[in-house]
């Protein structure tokens, strides 16, 4: 093996498209990171985190599911240790959870009361939240799970009708929970109060045997491979009693007599509904970050074809980077933009909605409707977009996108099922939907619509259908104000035309596509408001007002494959953009491509990645992607002992059937 | 679980479904699958598959990879038996082998001299085809092993520079081959002639050691879990000496004296290029007909939220079936119709293709250029759609469409790679615009097209830009003659578009995407006029007379979900369809779902798949949808015995630290 030529080019194109940079990495990254300070501390928890040899992910791909299981509940254990160890308060804890990114069985919430929360923290007993059932996930009211209140025991008799009502999914009750948070109807006296929190024991703390009258364990794996290192399990429950006292009743309340109080800030509930859906956005800038820095990187070394083409052997000649296609470009760096706008429209969001619990906090929910809506609208858009690109950043990779060293098919099979999780996807576009309809009610009925996610709704009264009027298509969409004025006419014109559809007589249920259109262009209008909206803030900021430019561009980039590319149907069926400005449109559409195509590494740099986080052979730092697959492959367990004597000892026996040896011998072959 | 009110209620949904059908299955059934001699064969197969354990998926799941890699060998070992024990002739053998859809690591191909391949058919040795290499894949004429001639030993040295010239991906060198077809450069007197193909011993069938010079082995899990039963393999070459008998004369011929004669019939290697890629359409069809029939069967089955909502508790009212829900039917139905294209397509190209390898053989090449770019415009679409469209199936599912036991994930994982071989799609659109534009230079220079794939560009002569005129869209798009003039208005206006972008002087390069759009239009022109033949054909044919109709309907909605959604965007940048036409040709378009979707359980069981070729808990004949997924999760080793116990005194280990046990008994937890 003399020549490395080919191999140290490798690393000369990925540190040349490095140099290229017109920005500072550094400043980019504090800047996504949340400062200095926020990177500082990131960088301690990776180091933490990479001194732990049983932190590793090295072997996982040559694993079954059940050596996963028992590999991530040795992190727990681990995990459990280091607290001690370096007294680790909640917080921190907690980052280093989310940072490890291993979903282990442990992880089970457990909010209840000061009893079981100490007895939870110092795994004493080990919680999980049992909602979803074997019938039931989206709709939480029909559950079919029941808690019948017994008086004359003070307990509650929780039971499962049939195994449509086993609980199901539930993470951590496979093999490790002893108490499971369920969620189940409350019954008193025959009447049925809806679903409510109650602590069942599944497994006994002392030697893990099920519980009387509870059937218990694992579902088995996953698609894809996904979430391997998690015991999802289910429970069915025959007559379980519990003493009153294990309903949670931080919400609703219930006396020894019986007697019923139905929650009173159900709101506040609705507050960490919230939550959760934010913290999936930001997941998903993250994720599809990592997609593609991968993707990015791997094409920037990986070269195929010589351009213009050459029908000639030509060894000296070296071929065409694959970055460098237009196709490839087009499939990543308008991806790149989106993980960046999912990054700046999660901030925006955090910001929103800590608003939010502190007017809940003093009973004003004035802001909650909206929140909702942007919430729903931005996890249902996020998680579909972030998935379905991540997709796209593997095919782009060629035939070693395929290989499980590429790293990127993990990031798909763990994070595709957040199109379901928390609301699922289509579900949501309804909500959102509604909510907007409600808003229109305004404009028709000659008011202001004052919600300032959805005002873009009151040039509606101005009656005009026509298409945005541009002079230079290719100069004017570069405006902010044109960019923001397009979007919101077409989400606008949806909104009117599915409130039409309604009028008209159509069904609810028959307007879903309706309602699905509706919340991407809404979701879209929000992303690029949230973006331009950070630029101006960057060039107010001193110290980031050098990367505002930067930040201008992968703004336009995302409003340009949003309305040229992604979602050119809606705009051009809403008659917001008229065909003939198409071909100007996209003549700035490559002008910007091209810009951050230009700066495509620096930016993927500065998500700040390390390799250990990348788990990638492919889209390492260094550029080297074929001998690090070259090095990940000979790891390979079916090229040694056991393993390779096991298979090798079958084909010798195929091989040999017969006279098969002394034919071999004859042939010579 | 006394109440099996909700369980027996799947069964009766789907029968009830099923009952609704307004035409014959059974008829349908013999048209799709080729009449009812074939029909009868399959299940001849069918019934030998399923007779023999050991070809049972059920542990799958549980097993890591080297386990499916061990028990695929197993199910090879016992397949050759069948050769012997059942008589099977080749044909036979090919047959089941496709059937059984289990890609073992004994697939490789040896098309040499009798004495290979007598030797391969016994298994005395094991051969596979060697073309990828890690740095090369799509670019065949890049590949960098080379095989030096040695006029004085009469021998070839075969060597890889370095590592990117690795043998890489290759089906069966992973473990099991003894001997690679490898194609590598053809080096005489420092000469290259361009790739060749070669025969090299790797492992010795004696005892399966490598041989000398060669360093050989597995390359590892691949995305998704995909292809885990197919030993992936690579191998480097340090000067292996092999004999010039090794090298396969059938194409060149190289004689003793180093005299090199180039291959003569170039165009009949085309031939199966071409043959590969109309299979891959026909695995496309079916294959995502197993996705829709799981879906939708699922679909039909799972009841969730009452429809109009409702907000009480009431168990005893039975919820909206899913398969109801207009969002439901938008992503099934469309996905439906385009399975049965495809499958009507396949037939179609098998027909042109036999055409052509007759003319081949005659020397006659005239229609190599445009069923070479038929076969590529069909492959890109139908592996593209196929693959997206699976996934599209799983999470239409909801949660449990992330179950292993789904059965669709295994599809999208062993298929999804389709994209990328026998041409990257981004590749092949390339070839498919090149061919189109060639065809436009006839108009350009005032002649008449004669292919009949790209006679749609001659309308191009009459100079128009309006969009298609309608008097009542709901209604003229019914007629055959309207959805094939609008199809062909898009396409030639699209290649008409890409030859203008390349005379204004834009790069080749710089066009993948216009080749790509281009590409997606041609290949629905093609479909579309391949179904609207099917349907003539069937109104012509006695015995599929009463099918016309129902497959009139499914070619409707093909139609007019890829005209109103799917590819909206073209229809509408192209001005081939004006906005304003829109809201006419949706009311056609949810019509045509409507009556597809009525049908929608019988049209899915046309396929005729078996339970056990579906391989799925959630979508076998009888709907019982959640009794098998509690059966199959009951099989789940982690539940019981060894696998249960280690993990179970792991998680006792964290529960018992410290005084943990202590404090449990204290607290009564």
């Amino acid at each position: 093996m003399s020549n490395n030529k080919t191999l140290a080019q490798m690393n000369t194109d990925i540190e040349e498209a490095r140099q290229k940079a017109n920005f500072s990495i550094n400043s980019m990254l504090n800047m996504l990171r949340g400062g200095e300070e926020a990177v500082k501390k990131l960088n301690d928890l990776r180091q933490l985190a990479e001194n732990e040899p049983i932190f590793s992910k090295a072997e996982t791909p040559f694993q079954s599911r059940q050596e996963q299981l028992y590999h991530s509940l040795l992190i727990s254990k681990r995990m459990i240790e280091l607290i001690e160890e370096k007294n680790m308060d909640d917080e921190q804890f907690a980052n280093l959870f989310r940072h490890i990114e291993l979903l282990t069985p442990a992880q089970g919430t457990t909010e209840q009361s000061d009893k079981w929360y100490t007895a939870a923290k110092r795994h004493a007993i080990i919680g999980c939240y049992a909602q979803t059932e074997l019938g039931h996930g989206s709709n939480v009211l029909g559950l079919n799970t029941v808690a019948v209140y017994d008086q004359k025991s003070d307990e509650f008799v929780v039971h499962s009708p049939d195994i449509t009502a086993a609980k199901w999914w539930i993470g951590g009750l496979g093999v490790a929970c002893t108490h499971a948070v369920v969620q189940a109807q409350l019954i008193i006296n025959d009447k049925s109060h809806g679903p409510h929190l109650f602590i069942v024991p599944v497994r006994s703390p002392f030697d893990l045997k099920p519980c009387r009258g509870i059937t218990v364990g694992d579902i088995g794996p996953k698609a894809y491979g996904g979430f391997a290192t998690t015991d999802n399990g289910f429970a069915l429950f025959d007559h379980v009693r519990i003493p009153r006292d294990n309903m949670l009743m931080k919400f609703a309340h219930l006396s020894k007599e019986g007697k019923y109080t139905p929650p009173i800030h159900m709101k506040l509930s609705y507050g960490s509904m919230v939550k959760l859906r934010v913290d999936i956005v930001t997941d998903a800038a993250w994720k599809l970050g990592k997609a593609v820095t991968i993707a990015t990187r791997y094409c920037t070394v990986r070269r195929q074809f010589h351009n213009p083409p050459s029908f000639k052997f030509d060894n000296n000649r070296p071929e065409a980077q694959v970055i460098s296609y237009s196709s490839v470009q087009h499939r990543l760096m308008p991806l790149l933009s989106t993980a960046y706008a999912l990054i700046i429209s999660g901030e925006a969001m955090y910001t929103k909605f800590n608003t939010l619990m502190e007017q809940l906090e003093v009973n004003n929910a004035t802001m909650l409707p909206e929140v909702h809506a942007t919430s729903c609208a931005l996890k249902s858009w996020s998680t579909r977009r972030s998935t379905d690109g991540m997709e796209e950043c593997r095919k782009a990779m060629g035939g070693h996108g395929y290989s499980i060293f590429s790293g990127v098919s993990e990031l798909f099979a763990t994070f595709v099922p957040s199109n379901t999780y928390e609301g699922d996807n289509f579900v949501l576009a309804q909500q959102v939907a509604r909510f907007l309809l409600k808003q229109l009610q305004n404009v028709v009925q000659g008011k202001e619509v004052t919600s300032t996610t959805a005002e873009y709704l009151n040039t509606l009264a101005e009656g005009t259908t026509n298409p945005y009027e541009f002079q230079n298509p290719n100069e004017e969409i570069l405006d902010p104000n044109v960019q923001l004025k397009i979007f919101s006419m077409r989400s606008a014109r949806l909104v009117a035309d599915l409130g039409q559809q309604l009028q008209s007589g159509r069904e609810w249920s028959d307007l879903n596509m309706e309602c699905w259109s509706v919340n991407l262009a809404h979701a879209e209008y929000l992303i690029l408001k949230d973006m331009i909206c950070k630029v101006d803030t960057m060039r107010a900021t001193p110290e980031q007002a050098e990367l505002a430019d930067t930040m201008k561009t992968i703004s336009d980039l995302f409003c340009l494959s949003t309305l040229g590319y992604s979602s050119l149907a809606t705009f051009l069926s809403t008659s917001t953009i008229h065909p003939s400005d198409l071909s100007r449109l996209n003549e700035q559409y490559r002008a910007t491509i091209a810009k951050v195509a230009d700066n495509a590494v620096a930016l993927t740099d500065s998500f700040g990645f390390t390799d250990h986080e990348l788990n990638t052979a492919l889209g390492k730092k260094d550029g080297r992607a074929y001998e690090h697959l070259w090095d990940a492959v000979q790891k390979n367990p079916i090229n040694h002992g056991e393993e390779n004597e096991k298979l090798t000892k079958l084909v010798l026996n195929i091989l040999h059937s017969g006279n098969n040896l002394e034919y071999v011998k004859a042939s010579k072959l």
